[in-house]
């Protein structure tokens, strides 16, 4: 049987896992939202971030009793410390996931996204969403190669990245500047998201390893 | 005299504070950068990029070490943990300076901006800079009156920041989507910049205080 101390560790895996299964959630309906210009959804995502604020909330605090009553060395201290960063990175993750709906929301009953550009957008939520899950998973089994998967995901968030500037910078762009800085946004939200979701990844590598992998592209 | 504990724990809040000022120089800069459509400089924030990527991982050892060997309670764990949250937050404001600096590069030998914005990217940047002075003071004083002042200079920002967009999705709008798509991302750069600044300016209020003061707006 493991003891207190042990449980409060693996309590704080368990929250840092069940944030990102919700933020990923999150980043599948608002993308839902989003191309399906479906307001209720929207609201729901938006409804739904104050849990996700608190879970991060509850996270730190339970880092912080940690470090205050059990005082953790060497992998256990990564665990800790670690932590703290990933509940930051995750509930920035829900932010994004937020943003994504507030855009839908605020374009409503207006679609924000002309028909050339929804195939990205929704290859953009399925890889961000994907990243999450992956990231729980990751966290959950501390499986380094798994780890290191992630980083080929965020290769293809950043290519659906690229390709969208192209169409809106193409000369075929016919919707004028206010979509283009809509989708600029938006593009930019799943980007981050994505780059949030490998640095989860990277340390769960680093509290196995003691090293953290190469640093977040920027 | 203070003991080699109370050294270390000062030690972490002088990175933290040399790594303010270092974000202040680079946006004041990456400002000048893409004012003055001056390369050099640009390319002197880029370079210098690294060196605040360096001081993050050495705030994230020493906070390390500090948790390690001297198991730290009260407002000294407070200092250490808000330190993991603050390295990350001033970090990411050198990856924001330098996002500033590689647009001015990419444009380069072009202007990126338009005149009729550059007076707000002026301000945005003085604003800007003018935050991270003050967070850097914050971190050496702990003034906590000082702290809440950082978030009136936020709402400068959020204000410059919305007038940008009407700027851009003002009829008179004559530049097409490029610059808009640009200028789009570079007032978003701006405005998280100065929205981490806030936020470790909080984190002293909470070291200080042991509470945390409201959410960051998102």
């Amino acid at each position: 049987m493991r003891d207190v101390y042990q449980e409060q560790l693996a309590g704080l895996s368990d929250v840092l896992a069940g944030m990102c299964l919700q933020v990923a959630t999150a980043m599948e309906q608002a993308t839902r939202a989003l191309l399906e210009v479906d307001l209720q959804v929207a609201e729901q995502v938006i409804a739904e971030d104050l849990r996700i604020d608190d879970l991060r909330a509850d996270a730190e605090e339970k880092a912080f009793g940690l470090l205050l009553l059990q005082a953790p060395v060497a992998t256990d201290l990564r665990v800790v410390t670690s932590a703290i960063h990933s509940a930051g990175d995750i509930e920035r993750m829900g932010d994004l996931a937020l943003h994504v709906a507030q855009t839908a929301r605020r374009r409503h009953p207006h679609p924000v996204l002309p028909a050339e550009v929804t195939g990205y957008f929704a290859e953009m939520g399925s890889t961000g969403t994907a990243l999450a899950r992956k990231a729980a998973e990751v966290i959950r089994t501390r499986d380094v190669d798994m780890a290191s998967t992630l980083e080929a995901d965020d290769d293809t968030m950043d290519d659906l990245h690229r390709h969208i500037f192209s169409v809106l910078l193409a000369p075929s762009w016919a919707h004028g500047v206010r979509p283009a800085v809509d989708i600029t946004l938006l593009a930019r939200f799943y980007e981050r998201y994505a780059d949030h979701a490998v640095s989860v990844a990277r340390r769960v590598v680093y509290v196995v390893t003691g090293r953290m992998p190469g640093p977040l592209a920027v």
